[in-house]
């Protein structure tokens, strides 16, 4: 590309860093800012440097958080005999926008892959450790992927906690509700025939 | 989407600003920069804040420059005498990129759309018709969209400079080369056949 300006180019050059972003989309994203009134540029990299320089890991979970404990480890009416395995953020996000679950987290920040290179203690495991010691646990659900990096993971976890007197539980594997028979794959099938359940009326 | 932090939450909606990103892939680049070094971010920000506060508008073709002129402006072995009407900083790095053109540019910054609510008085036109007064200028290319709009603009821009003894040209309009003459619309065919050149050896 020759840019008339080695400002321009500096700003394509950064933003095309980014995942899933060219170096065209960088160009028109930054044309799009030279468009717009100066201050939103100044809100975006506001946000941005308060995003890597002042968030946090709360402590109990390693959940991102504004503060030291995050709000879900601090609200005292979830339960805390309940403790939901997962692997980032985005799964807490998940699982809170469906209402269902009034336990606690647990955010690892990754999972066991030796392909790309990460290991057991790549992961944050110590603080679970330490509540399963300190505190009063009933239930640990995983809810990792369903992948063989979530299995190993899982399976990880469960040979380093499993002198304890949890309950181990995994989230249901299954066809998706919505989905049909014909186009699921057959693990998927075998897994959903093994674990079926009771018919309920009216329940999807 | 249920934000775990306040920071996180404002960061995404900023991200989510810029276009063609929505909230979901304004998260992965939020949680993709809490994953990389900080001073990523902070150059990021640096060029970003540079861009906006820094970069000018080159004053004789309103072509985006580090300088009050243009480095193409300034230069001494580009020709002055033909003048190429473009819509904006892309096209010229189109143009450049093919490195055939030796004239001077001219940066509109938009073009007529009465649909987008783009009037004449939008564009950077007066530096054009400043220098069509100056300078002795021999020709003056229109290289514009080959839409409604842009033939619209270049209609208008005949209009007001045509009392000049200036060459006006426009790019040609035509099949482009690798493509099918079985998938051209007609528009573009009978333009193409109008404006048929002699055959030359060996040129696509």
């Amino acid at each position: 590309m020759n840019f008339p300006s080695k400002i321009l180019e500096r700003a394509v050059e950064e933003i095309s860093q980014l995942p899933g972003i060219g170096k065209r989309t960088a160009l028109r994203m930054a044309l799009h800012l030279l468009e717009v009134p100066k201050t939103r540029t100044d809100n975006l990299t506001k946000a941005l440097t308060h995003l890597v320089h002042d968030i946090k890991h709360c402590k109990k979970c390693n959940n991102l958080s504004d503060t030291e404990v995050c709000t879900i480890c601090a609200n005292p009416y979830r339960n805390e005999k309940i403790v939901c395995v997962v692997e980032d953020v985005r799964d807490v996000m998940a699982i809170e926008s469906t209402r269902q679950f009034n336990g606690k987290y647990h955010v690892l920040g990754g999972r066991i892959s030796p392909m790309e290179g990460v290991s057991a203690s790549d992961l944050c495991i110590t603080p679970l450790l330490t509540r399963v010691k300190e505190q009063e646990i009933e239930e640990i659900i995983f809810a990792l992927s369903a992948t063989i990096e979530g299995d190993t993971t899982m399976f990880y976890l469960y040979k380093i906690l499993n002198n304890t007197e949890i309950k181990f539980t995994t989230i249901a594997r299954g066809i998706g509700v919505g989905d049909e028979l014909e186009y699921t794959d057959e693990l998927t099938l075998i897994r959903s025939l093994q674990n079926r359940v009771p018919y309920q009326q009216g329940l999807r």
